[in-house]
């Protein structure tokens, strides 16, 4: 009996069909889900890929797809909020502890992520963690939320010489507005307040956009295309766009 | 009759299968097809969507997808390879008339374009002058060849607090690698000796990894794990990444 593989699923930024047809066919044929919650319904990467391969299955007129994943075993981890650094690590150990007794039984298994699996998913500690134990592990890409905020409010992240800067939100914001190109604001949280505080300004006195987005793909999508337009109410999973100096203006 | 929309489609990096259900349906739906090249077999983007398609209809049993691309009406516009500002716009505003056109017949007309639209894409262009003519667009993300690039090479592009800065070939490398976090160097073309050599002594002073893909989910894909892996005939296409300090490590 052959080991099975670890593989890391980006579902997309949450429009469903902006799931990929690899993504769709990966969760297919894999034997069990892991999933960063304590059920599907809490789970917002599980239901953005179940509304995925619906329409799958209703394009085909078969239920197939539908099938796939709502029949699928799933492990449930919900992934602790706790910044500690030796606590996540302990966590992430015994969740790959667990996976690995799947993949001995030769079963593969599929972790289901917002976005893609190689920008800031928690997908990457398990996958590191199981590389390092010698399993075989996969990352099959999404589109980043960035990419489709972008989409969203009608504009381009960058072109021509274009810069583009991908900064957490625990980063400095006044060394990251100092950088050329265009800058995106990400997992803000917290600080979400004073980064629009601080672009209010910024906007003000530079006549650079700014551009927000948030819960794109969802009915409680939020757009704005300047500083003041972004509220408190806004949370995680908002990107925040700053464009430099436009290279054909 | 109403006015048709424009839409840029992003077919992803290059795999087929990594295109997005709704880039197929888009494709499928759309009027005609506008393609930067002078017929359909030395259009990448065409190709790569035509294969996604023909996957989904070998999945379904049936031709629907395949069809719907082969009988398309197609628009070749075979873009210049000159860096001439005016030359390009010039060229840009003549494609965006006599995309015009169709779109006052009331027909809608997708442009496809590798990775995403909104990340270094020709579309951005055409595009922006439809806008400002008055006309509706739209853009369907797609995956970008970063990204690809670094699940392909089995890495993540950024954990937690980390940086990433997208770096267009032309900008100056010495400053690119005095920032923090990962840095991704795109279409280097030409420059791609240099940024190589740039690396390997880098690399050897800072311990910082460097990773080189090009053509990822192409026959003729290279993986490379350190600069000197790297070799002249890579061409534009290549992206490589320079990872900081691991935060987990």
């Amino acid at each position: 009996m052959s080991v099975g593989r670890f593989i890391g699923i980006g579902v997309g930024p949450g429009d469903p069909l902006l799931m990929t047809i690899k993504a769709v066919k990966a969760i297919e044929e894999a034997d069990l889900l892991v999933l960063p919650a304590k059920d599907k319904e809490s789970c917002r990467a599980y239901m953005i890929a179940k509304e995925a391969l619906n329409v799958m299955s209703i394009d085909q007129n078969r239920r197939r797809w539908e099938d796939a994943i709502d029949n699928k075993e799933c492990i449930f981890e919900p992934f602790p909020m706790s910044m500690d650094k030796d606590e996540l690590f302990k966590f992430h150990k015994r969740v790959a502890g667990r996976i690995a007794k799947e993949l001995d039984l030769g079963r593969n298994a599929a972790f289901l992520t917002i976005g893609d699996p190689c920008v800031y998913s928690t997908v990457d500690y398990l996958t590191q963690i199981l590389e390092d134990m010698g399993y075989n592990t996969e990352r099959v890409n999404g589109v980043t939320s960035f990419c489709m905020a972008a989409a969203r409010l009608g504009i381009s992240l960058g072109e021509g010489s274009e810069e583009i800067h991908v900064i957490p939100g625990s980063a400095d914001i006044d060394k990251a507005l100092s950088l050329p190109g265009t800058k995106v604001f990400m997992k803000g949280g917290k600080r979400l307040k004073e980064l629009r505080d601080r672009l209010i300004l910024y906007e003000a006195k530079t006549g650079h956009r700014v551009y927000g987005a948030a819960n794109c793909g969802f009915p409680d999508e939020k757009l704005a295309y300047s500083a003041s337009e972004i509220t408190d109410d806004w949370g995680y999973l908002a990107v925040v766009i700053v464009r430099g100096d436009s290279e054909q203006s």
